[in-house]
This record gives C-alpha cells, sequence and structure tokens, in this order.
C-alpha cells in the first residue's frame, strides 16, 4: 500500500494514545478498572419517555442541530433551554447566579476539560494539576504543550500551601501560569474532598494571581454520607473559576452530555476552540425536560444509595480479606476505593498476577511527585455487581498475601 | 469581577469563533444560510422504534460507554457494530474493502476534519484546499497553524493540473506538504463534480508526493440527477485517501454521528488525537440497526426525491426572477445553488438589502484566490420549503434589479 502513512503523523499524534486498556487477550472477571456509572442506576424508562415525548412535543426539530431561524448559537453553546436548566440547578445547589451564557454543553466532561485548556493554554504555558489526576485532562495538556507541574495530594486533596510555594516560584521564573486543575470533591485517584479552609485559601490565591482555576465537579452529586462542602464556584468572587460537571457519572453516558460553567467572558474561550458542531439537539433536549420535571434530584438519591451499599460492600471485603496489607479511608462518595499497598507486598509482581487472572484496575497509579514511593491501587466498584466486588477483592486479597 | 478574563485566552482563542452566522436581531424570512438536511426527510418513525428495541434487546448496555469487559477501543474508535456495517457499505458502493478497523467514528464529519488535521498538520506544514471551501474545514487548519495554500476551482472542481504545479513548487521550496482536502462530489459552495479523468490524475500525484488526500464525502450520497463518479477512496492504492461521511446530512443532524474511512494505519493517526470518549452507543447502535435493516438506501431514494422537487423550484425561481443578473450550472445533487452575479450589480449593496430583510444566505462568498473578482452567491434551498424558496428567489430578484 504505498509509503508508511505513519510517516506522516503529526508530532501529538505520534505521542498518542496514551491511556492505560487492559490487555484485550484477557477476558475481564473483575473489572475495577474505569471509573463507570453503575447501569442499573441508568433511569431507561423515563429518558425513553421523554425522547418521544420532544419528538412528538416540540415545535423546532430536535432531530436538527437547532432552531436555523434563532438558534445559531446553539451551534457552539448548546441547546438553549438545557443550559438555563442548567444555570438554575447551579443557582439553587450552589448559590452561584449565572446566565445560560454562562454554560457550555460539551460531549461529557472531557471534551470540556479539553475545551478549556485550548481556550486558555499557549504552548510553554504553565499548568498546575493535583500530583495524581485524572489521565486524560493531563493528555489534553500535554497536546497543548503546556508545561504540567504537579501540586501535593494529602488527605485533604490539593496541598494549597505547597501551591502558593510553587505559584511564586514561577512567577519568580517570569513563566505564565494560565491554570489550575483541581478535583476539589471525591479527588480522583484518591477520593478525598478538599476541606472548606483550604477552599478558601484556594480562592485567595486566585485573588492575587491571574489564573483559570478549573474545578473538575463531575463527582460533586455522587456523595452518599458525610456533608457537603461549598464548590469553589460558589466561592468564587473573580470571575476566572470554571466549573465541569457531567451527566455520564449520574445520568448515563451515552448521552455524551456534559458541560463547564463559570461567567459568560470566562467561557466564550471555550466556545471559541470548538471543533464540532455542538452537542445532540435530542439529547440535550432529553434532559432539560429531566431537570424540568424534578427528576434529578430523586434520580440522584436513589443512584447514591447504590453506590452506598456497593462502598460498604468493598470495604468489608477489603478488610476482610486485604488485612493489613493495604490503608484506606472510607469514602463519602463517587465510585474508588483509594488503597496504599503496604511495602511488605511486591506490588509489581501482584499487580502483573491480578491482570493476568482478568482483575482490572488502574495498577500504574502512582503519585507523580518523584520522590514519593508509595504504591497505590484505585479500585472502581462502581459498574460492577455486589458479589463481583465481593469475589474479586477476596481474590485481590489473596494474591497481595502470595506476594507479600 | 476582578481581572478581565480575556487576558487569559489562548492565541487561538483569541482569534475565534470566526464563523459567519446571520445577525439574531434580524428575524429570519427566508432563510438560504446553512447546508442543513430538510427536516421532512428524518426518519422519526424508524428512530424512535429502533431507540426502544435497542434499549429492550441488547444485552450490553447501549446507555453505557461500552462494553467494559471487551470495548475499550469503543471510547476512541465508536461502537464496532456501527464501523463494521459502515466498512460494508463502502465495500458495496464505493468496492474499497476496509476492517471495521479502518473506520473511526465522529461527531458529525466536522469534527472527523478536526481529527484528520490534529492528526497529520503540524504547525507550518503546507495543506491545499479548493480556493473556496468550507469554512470549517479551514477554522481547523487554521488552528492547527498549517499554512493554507488555495488551488483553484473550476466548472469541474479542484484544477488538478494547477495542483501539480503548486505541489512541485512547494517541494522545490523545501516545504513539507501533509494533506490536500477536497471537497470531490457536490463541491461546496460551487456544487461542482470532480470528474473521473481529473480523480485519476489526483490520485497520480498521490502516488508520486507523499500527502494525505482527505476526501470530503459529505454529499455523496445526495445525488438526484445525473451519474455517479467514483470516489477517490474507490480509485485509491496508496493507503493515503482518507474519505469522510455524515448522518447529519442524510439521517439527521442531532444523532451526532459522522465517521472518516481508510485504511487503518491512516485513521489511527485520528484515534490517538480525540479529544473525547467517543461517540454515543446508543445512538451508534439505532443507526448500526437502521442500516442492518435495511432502511438507508430507500430512505436516501425519498430523501433525494424531496431535493430535487426543491432544486427544481428553485432553479426556476431563479430563471423566472433573476434573469440574466445570475448565470449558474442545474444542480444534480446537495442542498445548494451556486449563482455567479453579474458585475452590473452593486453587490455588496444587494447583499445589505437583503440581509436587512431577512434573507439570509452567504453574501460572502468568494474565491480566496486573490485575483478572482467575481461576485457569487451560496443559496442553500434544501432546509426551507417549497414557497420560501420560491417567494425569496422572487424578492432576491427584485434586490438584484434594484442594485443593477
Amino acid at each position: 500500500m504505498g509509503t508508511a502513512v505513519e510517516a506522516l503523523y503529526s508530532q501529538v499524534a505520534r505521542s498518542g494514545p496514551p491511556l492505560f486498556f487492559p490487555d484485550p487477550e484477557v477476558p475481564a472477571v473483575f473489572n475495577f478498572d474505569q471509573g463507570l456509572a453503575a447501569p442499573e442506576t441508568f433511569p431507561r424508562g423515563d429518558l425513553l419517555r421523554i425522547a418521544k415525548l420532544i419528538l412528538d412535543r416540540d415545535g423546532a426539530d430536535p432531530l436538527d442541530y437547532f432552531d436555523p431561524d434563532t438558534g445559531y448559537e446553539e451551534l457552539v453553546f448548546g441547546y438553549r433551554g438545557l443550559r438555563e436548566r442548567l444555570a438554575e440547578r447551579i443557582a439553587v445547589r450552589q448559590g452561584r447566579k449565572l446566565g445560560a451564557d454562562g454554560v457550555i454543553l460539551t460531549s461529557g466532561s472531557v471534551q470540556g476539560i479539553a475545551l478549556a485548556v485550548n481556550g486558555y493554554v499557549d504552548p510553554g504555558d504553565v499548568v498546575f494539576v493535583e500530583a495524581a489526576s485524572f489521565p486524560y485532562a493531563l493528555r489534553y495538556m500535554d497536546m497543548a504543550r503546556a508545561e504540567i507541574r504537579t501540586v501535593p495530594v494529602d488527605g485533604k486533596g490539593m496541598d494549597v500551601a505547597a501551591l502558593e510555594t510553587l505559584l511564586d516560584a514561577a512567577v519568580a521564573e517570569g513563566r505564565k501560569v494560565k491554570m489550575v486543575y483541581t478535583i476539589a470533591t471525591f479527588q480522583t485517584p484518591t477520593n478525598t474532598v478538599m476541606p472548606l479552609d483550604r477552599r478558601r485559601q484556594l480562592i485567595g490565591l486566585l485573588r492575587r494571581h491571574r489564573f483559570i482555576l478549573m474545578e473538575d465537579n463531575v463527582y460533586g452529586d455522587l456523595r452518599f454520607a458525610g456533608e457537603e462542602v461549598p464548590t469553589l464556584l460558589s466561592l468564587d468572587d473573580t470571575g476566572r473559576v470554571i466549573q465541569c460537571g457531567s451527566f455520564s457519572k449520574t445520568v448515563a453516558p451515552a448521552l455524551r452530555m456534559g458541560w463547564i460553567a463559570g461567567e459568560a467572558a470566562a467561557i466564550a474561550a471555550l466556545a471559541a476552540v470548538r471543533q464540532d458542531l455542538g452537542v445532540s439537539q435530542w439529547t440535550a433536549r432529553i434532559l432539560a425536560e429531566f431537570l424540568a420535571e424534578g427528576l434529578m434530584e430523586p434520580h440522584l438519591a436513589r443512584a447514591n444509595a447504590v453506590y452506598r451499599a456497593k462502598a460498604a460492600v468493598a470495604v468489608r471485603a477489603v478488610r476482610e480479606h486485604c488485612g493489613d496489607y493495604v490503608k484506606f479511608d472510607e469514602p463519602e462518595g463517587s465510585f474508588y476505593l483509594w488503597l496504599e499497598i503496604d511495602d511488605r507486598v511486591d506490588w509489581d509482581r501482584a499487580a502483573e498476577l491480578a491482570a493476568r487472572e482478568g482483575i482490572f484496575f488502574r495498577p500504574g497509579e502512582r503519585f507523580t511527585s518523584g520522590d514519593d514511593k508509595r504504591q497505590f491501587l484505585r479500585l472502581a466498584y462502581s459498574h460492577v455487581g455486589e458479589d463481583v466486588i465481593a469475589n474479586g477483592i477476596a481474590r485481590l486479597g489473596q494474591i497481595l498475601k502470595e506476594c507479600a
């Protein structure tokens, strides 16, 4: 077939795809890999009913891009009706008043993260991230040729005092700091929640330094224990916090609907770099109706009850089978256990044994700060059934003992 | 709200959004602007029936990202079942055999174009495009900091002899030519079809020079008169033709489903630069079923009959009302009339008068080759009703006469 086409790849294409996937040749037996919503929570009856309702009822055509007589902005921002409902929900739940032009709809939160990176980061700009973070966000920063600098994470999320030192150092070097990316609530992979005082300190840093604070809030609605902490968006008075959210973790991933919210001027940068013709009208209208009918909060209550039960099974199984080979905090929400593996365990060998048996998880999770030699495992219990959780963790416990 | 956030925008965000939209303050009366499929052709009954069928029938969950036990590749390539159906259809209709790994699903064809640009073009690389072309494609090339060079277009599409000279010149300059982008069938905005001999010459150039030939084939299924011409993908023996297509022009835009097809090694570059988590499983499965049930070809026959009738109304109205102030070729497919406005007409003034009355079209269409002073209008008749076509063109004819 002629000249090898690979010679024509762009630099960025040569560097990807970068993300870890399990070996496709090994059948999954216990799949704790990706952070996926539980299929039994998907509100399929309501979604199908509303899908039909929308087609039967709405004048402007839900199968079209938008209403071409009025809706051109919907090509870049998405269906206005859903943006209004999301802005209302942010006002109610977070006390922050935004207009529809303060919300842009995206293909899941990840596209929103990519748009934020591309809308703000030029090659060589500095971005700060937690020392263990969401791999896709890091990939998009890397594709934008950002200089990624890591901030330590402890049991309370990003170490904001350390960030302050790092910010001052970057400024002293004359570097342009464009963005701080934090998953303040149920940080992945550590599952920590940043407490209020630390959030206030972070907003204080935002007042003093000119950067965009991207708050990844995709897990914010997935609390099943403990008290809510105010979001960074709710504490912001600079107009430079943008917050991403998604229906993928809460309603259903196949809707491909996420968003980024913030002041209109902060969101406009994302609209300017979009490389598609917006999200689906049909899907956006389904979700607008889902919110308008008041279905979201009772749905979340049901979904979080499922995750509370699965977390309890996971915690019990780890306590019973992994003994003192692991340390962890009990989760108050989200999809994960973050297990620190005792250094008696040969973790490289254990992870390889587990992978060979089809026990999938993120075995390569490390803090990216070079001097942290602790070994961790992110175990996502959300997508699988309670029996898989219990049996998979039991088998993992045996492997840990074999490798100790 | 503190420091103006605009100071933080990336260079590329400052340059966008670039695309022409009608003035939102002026109500649309006759909307001939965007190239949109006719809503009356959307197969809403079948789509809704299949949406339900998929949810009721399919084991692996259509509301999920993918089946996490086997389907990780679907995050970057999309639902395998639809890729297989598309590959089959390409084999039948174009005689080119590709596997499922030769098709990547994208959010409409535009995301596919963006992925192709990002997968192949580094800053400073040269890309060739027709001198009047699809604005979004040009925007994505610009965002990738390609050097865009234009090739003249005549009544037979891209002037391939001119491209040969331009290619040789670029090579002589020591420039890296990465891509030639052509809309060979129903070129937009000119609506021309490149004849077979010119296509063969183009493939000849592809054999001699190392570049990617991106064939935008989104209008390829929209022929309502004349004879089909073999696609560039069907003529290719280099493995360096990639072809984009979309269900947006043929089935319904809100499905947000397009694709790019080619040899697996050529498509892998696109997968590597993706900045989302793939397309909707639900939507992809709906379309796979739509194809599997054999609904596509009869649907296209019905849709093309609608466009044939609308084209006839438009042609008749232009002949009757615009007289010899315009020249045009009768369309054999797609959504547009491409009208050359006689130089007796003060076209800037006419376009402004029309816009003020809510007659929307692309008034700024020009060949981007600097020395071409002819003035053109792309009139999209596809989305509106036959009465709007007839009355809008009648009013346009009056304006042309007033401005002559």
